[in-house]
């Protein structure tokens, strides 16, 4: 908080004078949730763990609470079933994770003009009304933020809104829909067809019962609205933007487009061409040797495109009630640093951190260059054997010379420390002509 | 800025009169450059050509002015050879793009101390001396951001600081050399020997004329210290990280680790293991399905991993002028909007945005399932040429009934539209037995 002289004159006095995340009271940011779901429950679980912000959970509103509440949550978070005890209640931040239009959206209006800074996960309501709200939260000096509603636990949000703000980006496109992105990822790997693969997705709750949404394209069409009005500066409707099903992707496809090096999945993607923006969401071929075409199951994966930095690349898990309460937790820190004040900075850690070791344990790769003779792998084995160390395996091609013939042996998972020992007996070997190559294998 | 009643105390009168970031005048930030060299300038046109953000360029330091001078910058601009016009100016945000600890670090300080916020792209210096410039500037009521100091382009500071707050990381790893790995890509994929690769990467300006620092993984080891600090929290020492140089691995070490599912990178990593932690810069071997593996020439990538988020990865342009010049002023975005009080905010758009249009120019596959008879080709190749389209391959897999066979046209780049005619009037005709299925070729 730099300067009394920013103070926003809009802001209500009342509102000042309660004061924004406990700026009046040590710090602690106050926060309710609304719903306790797979997304709630993890939020919840991730606000009582954390230690690293100042945030207390005190209120969890959902519908028949006797069935929802947990044991794990300290007894003093009030649950309740009633709107008003959140809206008339001291939390500094509302989290709405219920989803859907209603009553999500009045209540989060009733939430910012009560003079609480909001979070939400709901994608379908900030690709519809975002400006609006925005309007509304700055009208109140409060905040809305809505990380969790693109691609869960991938900080694409923060990166375009932050990381790449320096640069002008023309183009964003990646990989949005889970469910789509598992179906094709299964059709490609097992041949199914798009019936069994659409089956099998409902069955481990990767598709809903009813999976228009995702199928369609209108799932990603909202997540691309919002990335588009965030990264390209451009109000986009979801409804303006063209979709085309993913049905009729046959196993052939796969064939075909393999033999021609690509492979196929639902890609959403906007551009900036002038004054003019082009924005899909359908099924597309992209080559092998994209990132996208790695994206398997239910990940997602955003590149963005920029006039001076190029293409960044934003990956992870898209969906799941931890990567999403991730994100949302996440912005009810970014949410807390900028009414403290506080932008990127380093933190201030306490003195006498944490040991570093460079002593991984894992598999190694061993490369030898020896004059050949019999006896060899024996003494190699022997040393290792001492160190308690195990081979894995061992590999020679053919065509070098024996005066200098190099080889590989794989040990199993072991201490760096292990092997540096067995190392430094077999440097004294005398049939080595150069040092041994050691690699550690990242499994 | 939420409220006066958070403010910090320790703020200097001075400093809160003064108002940082022109939050005392129409909000404008006037930034002030030392040192003019690639990134300098970088910075300089980005300032002086992006229209989204409050930002002015109204100083540049640097040595030797005359030979430094540029036209395209506006005549307004105060060039100095003399660091006192800088720290006596009324910039707010002062940026450091000079490089090296000497005079680099006192700058800093006093910059800070004259109550201007600071953005470096010195990784050195922010590894060594980040924690008390912190101090200094949180003391100051300013802020020193280093988003640049790491990776460049990748905005990997802002996605662990903002879009990952929330989790618990217990894990960083990634490719954060540039140099080494467009070494070690280049023996992968030529097959020519380190010293070859070298001299390649010297002559095309991606590794110095003494290298040590880079190859040895001394470079590297200073972007790991940053990430550990801001990803895992723990103060690390750059020297406490053990490094292992890529000299010594030869071409054969590629056919090796590619005979087992392997390629090898040079990988910077971090791990927490309790009150214990791992670090190490050294080549390694990283499995051929990993992104690790796609990444080429002089990219970078980090992947995080948190306790409920799981693994999100964060890839780009690791160096050069522009990247890291969008990361410097992102970074000076983001203490203007800390400054005034905006946080994870959608941006409050113009009504009427651009038009959306799904008709992008591209490369389209079109599979066609007919009851195969002589003409087919010839009645297709015909409505295409009549929309002005050119047919670029034909693919017909064997072993398919006649009464049901699919087959394959790519098309040369047309848009969308175009195809969309042809479309129409093939669906027309009588050999289909089922809709043409259309997809775009992502190139």
């Amino acid at each position: 908080m730099s300067s009394a002289s920013a103070k926003k004159t809009s802001m209500p006095r009342n509102v000042a004078a309660e004061g924004p995340c406990g700026s009046a009271n040590a710090a602690i940011c106050k926060v309710a949730i609304l719903g306790f779901g797979t997304v709630g429950s993890s939020v919840a679980r991730i606000l009582t763990e954390q230690k690293h912000a100042p945030l207390r959970l005190t209120h969890i509103y959902n519908r028949n609470i006797r069935r929802k509440k947990v044991d794990w949550l300290p007894a003093d978070v009030k649950w309740t079933e009633n709107i008003l005890d959140i809206l008339q209640s001291d939390a500094d931040v509302v989290v709405e994770v219920m989803g859907g239009l209603k009553p999500a959206e009045d209540w989060i209006r009733r939430a910012l003009s009560a003079g609480k800074s909001v979070v939400t996960a709901n994608k379908q309501l900030i690709a519809r009304s975002g400006p609006e709200l925005t309007r509304l939260a700055a009208k109140m000096n409060r905040h809305i933020a809505f990380g969790a509603s693109v691609a869960g636990g991938v900080p694409v949000i923060s990166g375009l809104q932050e990381g790449l703000a320096g640069d002008e980006l023309f183009k964003i496109h990646g990989i949005l829909n889970g469910t789509c992105n598992y179906i094709l990822s299964q059709i490609e790997a097992a041949g199914t067809d798009f019936n069994q693969a659409l089956a099998a997705a409902q069955k481990l709750g990767f598709a809903e019962a009813d999976p228009t949404d995702d199928l369609e394209g209108l799932d990603a069409r909202a997540k691309l609205a919002i990335l588009a009005r965030i990264g390209l500066r451009s109000f986009v409707s979801p409804e303006s933007i063209g979709c085309r099903s993913i049905r009729g992707i046959e196993p052939v496809d796969f064939d075909y487009a393999g033999q021609l090096g690509f492979t196929i999945r639902q890609i959403s993607r906007a551009e900036l061409q002038g004054k003019r923006m082009l924005a899909t969401v359908r099924p597309a071929l992209v080559s092998l040797a994209s990132p996208l075409a790695r994206v398997q199951g239910s990940q997602n994966l955003v590149m963005a495109t920029g006039k001076f930095g190029g293409e960044t690349v934003f990956g992870g898990h898209g969906a799941g009630g931890h990567p999403t309460a991730v994100a949302v937790v996440s912005d009810i820190i970014a949410i807390t640093r900028v009414e403290q004040g506080r932008a990127h900075d380093l933190p201030v850690l306490p003195e006498g951190s944490p040991s570093v070791s460079a002593d991984f344990t894992g598999r190694h790769y061993l490369r030898f260059t020896v004059r050949d003779r019999p006896g060899i792998i024996a003494s190699l084995a022997k040393i290792f054997g001492k160190c308690g160390i195990n081979i894995d395996s061992l590999l020679q091609k053919p065509g070098y010379l024996k005066s200098s013939l190099p080889f590989v042996i794989t040990l199993e998972a072991c201490p760096t420390s292990a092997l540096d020992k067995a190392l430094t007996q077999i440097a004294k070997l005398d049939f080595l002509v150069k040092p041994c190559l050691d690699l550690p294998i990242l499994d």
